[in-house]
């Protein structure tokens, strides 16, 4: 029998669309080290399995070898719990449903779990982060969409399928809804994603006809980060664009609340950085809109996890939850 | 030690507005006996549990007694299942904080878990009904108002504080929302109850200027089911009001599906039970609207409790789970 001190280490590795990035991590949530490939350089899924695999197991080697790794966490957009599958994910090279827990489970020789990123981030917040100690909270991640982890009774919610929790694809605006990346028109993350943010941007500068900051940028390159900069600044457009993100956010918010009741929502990713700009306005527009018997009761939090190690942080924690090969 | 032969039978109580219904239930969900009070004559909580009592112990007795009795389930507009209470309930006569539980523990010597009528509900159908076997699902609850029962993982989600599944409050329309009781505009309650229904009769009536079946009746008389009635006659108008009922609810049911991805959304209630007219517009609805990461995977399903025992029934199911007193 293998105790749990024999095997102080879990791998966690996130995949994005541009890269991929695996580190080590103790029990405590350090991130010993890390590595990383580019994703997109591998068309073929065995040699992408392959390029980390030859930069994963030095790494393992350097802290005692796969004897001293409980597990391995994997997170990945459209990632599939249950089936250890990513599936039909449109921002990465591979087609159709990809065994991607198998393969590494394979070629490295440690039991391996794989997520969502965004369940991930919610397992590690609860692992790590803000998150300790709670049994029903949401995590929603702020970035280039907008993702979600749902933890209920101290589980996270996978559903029937293995894909619940897309709370950015929610339907905000039904009428003259922005056209999402999914097909549909309206979604809650093609106005609070940070895309959504540089999309309300543009939408302002061509409505409103008041000088601003973000008039010295080409309107096609401005980020989200130009809006936080310019409200730094005192940019009236740019803080009335964090009000209207933060507003369109709480409201969602709010009827998520309805759904789980959770003890508190937890916020992640550059936008949730942009401190009293977009909060205010989120807590704001929740209180306006929450049932009455919900009021002032769940906490709007930030992610307590570090920014650079987050992700890999995340999916780490999944690794502590592997059941043995 | 006593064994579940030994206490065969579970009480089952449901708390209306108007009337209290109970009943003692068998394992297999015959509801073999019931009595009932009015829940408005007694303005006094003691005076109301002392009604209630001296109906349901001669119940009891017929049955064996107390000690043939595993539990009570009661099923309560406002019910926190944690606490046992009943919190501030708009339509119940007792006001405030009502820790109602305790109150029938004491008095009729039985271990006593409460939740909220439609928590009831899903562990009824769970227990006894569509949802026998599932993990994940949704219960809809179509009456006077809309309430919802939601099954994570084989449990009911009851959130932090005991008050999850309130999607009768999600709001679905933003912009120029129907007024509900709830002090909030927009709610699905609103549009998809029975009372729903008839408030876009009378609207529909008043911007349509077509004939119609429904203009026989006085339009503050009209009910949802006169609006059956009319649409199985053939009444275009009668029809096409299900129709745009049937699309809210679609849509708003697509929507949680993001949330827990369930194996099943389940309608009960007299609504559910208008057929094609209301459930061909909600599928559609939810086949336009779904992320198509879900599509076809939810079924929509009409619950399989008997409608006159369906409370009790569903109140009762709780009862096989109180722990003893």
């Amino acid at each position: 029998m293998v105790t749990g001190m024999e095997k102080p280490y879990v791998v966690g590795m996130d995949i994005g669309g541009t890269n991929t990035v695996f580190g080590v991590v103790d029990s405590r949530g350090n991130v010993l080290a890390t590595d990383s490939v580019k994703t997109q350089s591998y068309s073929k899924i065995e040699d992408y399995v392959e390029a980390v695999c030859t930069k994963l197991r030095p790494l393992i080697e350097s802290f005692g070898g796969v004897e001293k790794i409980k597990g391995m966490g994997v997170g990945a957009p459209n990632g599939n719990y249950y089936n250890g599958t990513i599936e039909f994910a449109p921002n990465l090279p591979w087609r159709g449903v990809i065994p991607l827990a198998a393969l590494f489970e394979e070629k490295i020789g440690v039991p391996t779990a794989l997520t969502n990123d965004a369940n991930a981030a919610a397992i590690g917040e609860m692992t790590y982060g803000a998150a300790r100690g709670m049994k029903d909270f949401i995590m929603i991640t702020l970035g280039t969409g907008v993702g979600s982890g749902i933890v209920v009774n101290g589980q996270l919610v996978y559903g029937h399928d293995g894909f619940a929790g897309e709370l950015g694809h929610v339907i905000v605006r039904r009428e003259n809804g922005r056209q999402c990346g999914c097909g549909r028109k309206g979604c809650l993350e093609t106005y609070c994603s940070a895309t959504g943010v540089a999309r309300t941007a543009r939408e302002f500068l061509v409505a409103r006809p008041e000088p601003s900051l973000l008039r010295d940028i080409p309107a096609e390159e401005i980020v989200s980060k130009d809006v936080f900069d310019a409200a730094v600044r005192g940019d009236k457009l740019a803080q009335d664009i964090f009000e209207y993100t933060g507003r369109i956010l709480g409201e969602a918010l709010a009827d998520f609340i309805a759904f789980s009741s959770p003890e508190a929502i937890i916020l992640f990713g550059g936008l949730a950085k942009s401190g009293d700009y977009i909060m205010k306005p989120i807590q704001k527009a929740i209180d306006d809109n929450i049932l009455k018997i919900y009021a002032g009761k769940t906490k709007l939090l930030i992610s307590e996890l570090k920014d650079a190690d987050a992700a890999v942080l995340g999916a780490s924690a999944l690794g502590w939850e592997v059941r043995d090969i």
